[in-house]
């Protein structure tokens, strides 16, 4: 595969895995509002580009206005690849700065997975929804409070063409983590939501769950990539998934502009 | 504007007038899902392909895959512009069928509108929402009953970046015609969901909602271009908005496949 056909590929698996509440198109770009909640969920993918380059400049005030419809600041996803190549330049000059740091985008085919032992004390259970346990233990030791994530609740309810499973893992009948897997259709599984209680780290379990997820539903639902995102400033995940194999396709980043309201 | 150019503009201008329930992408397909009710809020929008053409087929089976998902037909929009080319010819051999018939997306500038005068027997009241009298009179005259324009009614609240006004006619505090007008923040205003009471046709009611939009909302927030779709059989609607200046753009129709399920 091409890096540009990787990166659009990637990216629209992305959009599908993490369905936006509402979408707006204008000129090949994709814009997506989810009430602000995930910069991927909130921000526009300008993976194509149909309109005329003399028009960027409106193009770019046009999806202010339309992000400051839905009272969110403007976003732009800006991965390696983009349209029209000028837009991070006139972003800029537009007033936008970088939002967070660099993410990676990991990949690894199944075969190239360097596996590692379960460490079975703690249990592991398999959801097909994303159930409550889910969004209050996410809400108590993510950045995302319990509002946040019933809107994620909500977005993971509209995952209806790729397959989902969520991994609870547990001790004593408390939970001390979690995992999402979306399965497309063409193969790529792709991981997200992995957090443990900070309590507890050092014990294996998010490699635990990782695997328990590929081996035990991933492969034999005919995963044949494992693919996820990771902020650069995370090194212990750096750590924990390059060590496991994954390497990176291409990265992204975010061009915000809060907008007077 | 070229023609594919046009295409492309009105297509997307389309898909966010009437935005769509669910969304996935697929190389550059837009797919649309809105529980079935109306072919262009329920189809693919192929405006741009960025697949590997020699995977065409296994695309198409991708498409009839995920419309199963929703218990759903596969349906395609195909406008005089779509990609890749030979989409058409593919679909065909697959086995889809044409549903309905060809439909026309007409279009003026408003300096070339010839004027009617409004019949003023008939109230006109504007109407921010689709408030529930529009639904109700629409469940009676037209083909979607009550529960397919409750689905419309959540489509409409999706409309947040483009203005939308509603304009119900009344006599006697009975309504007798609707019509819906949406105004793209480039100048286009789309005319949708015009409809006369049978018994009182040719008292010109459509055509003085039509103006009323027109003057007294569309042009004073900067409309520039009036445009709407019928469907060729409709000779009556046909003929009524030809006479009023507005032409073919391009035309579209729909292939579906009804899957079994």
């Amino acid at each position: 595969m091409l890096k540009i056909e990787e990166i659009k590929k990637l990216q629209e698996i992305l959009m599908n895995s993490w369905p936006a509440h509402h979408y707006y198109f204008l000129n090949g770009w994709i814009m997506r509002f989810t009430e602000g909640v995930t910069s991927r969920a909130n921000s526009v993918f300008p993976l194509n580009y149909t309109g005329n380059p003399n028009n960027l400049e409106r193009d770019i005030t046009f999806v202010e206005k339309a992000y400051q419809a839905y009272n969110l600041p403007a976003i732009f996803t800006i991965p390696d690849y983009f349209e029209p190549d000028n837009l991070d330049v006139k972003l800029i000059e537009h007033g936008y700065q970088q939002l967070g740091c660099i993410t990676h985008t990991m990949i690894v085919p199944v075969q190239k997975l360097r596996n590692e032992i379960i460490n079975d004390e703690f249990s592991y259970d398999f959801y097909s929804e994303r159930v409550n346990k889910i969004s209050s233990f996410l809400s108590k030791f993510s950045k995302r409070d319990l509002q946040a994530q019933n809107v994620l609740d909500r977005l993971a309810s509209r995952i209806i063409i790729p397959q989902k499973r969520y991994i609870i893992a547990e001790y004593e009948n408390k939970v001390v983590g979690t995992l999402m897997g979306v399965l497309d259709s063409h193969g790529f599984l792709y991981i997200a939501d992995v957090l443990v209680d900070p309590d507890i780290r050092q014990q294996k379990i998010a490699t635990s769950m990782f695997f328990k997820i590929i081996n035990e539903w991933g492969i034999p639902n005919r995963a044949q990539r494992i693919w996820l995102q990771i902020e650069i400033e995370n090194m212990e995940a750096m750590n924990l998934y390059t060590k496991l194999g994954l390497e990176k396709a291409y990265s992204y980043y975010y061009l915000e502009k809060h907008l007077v309201i």
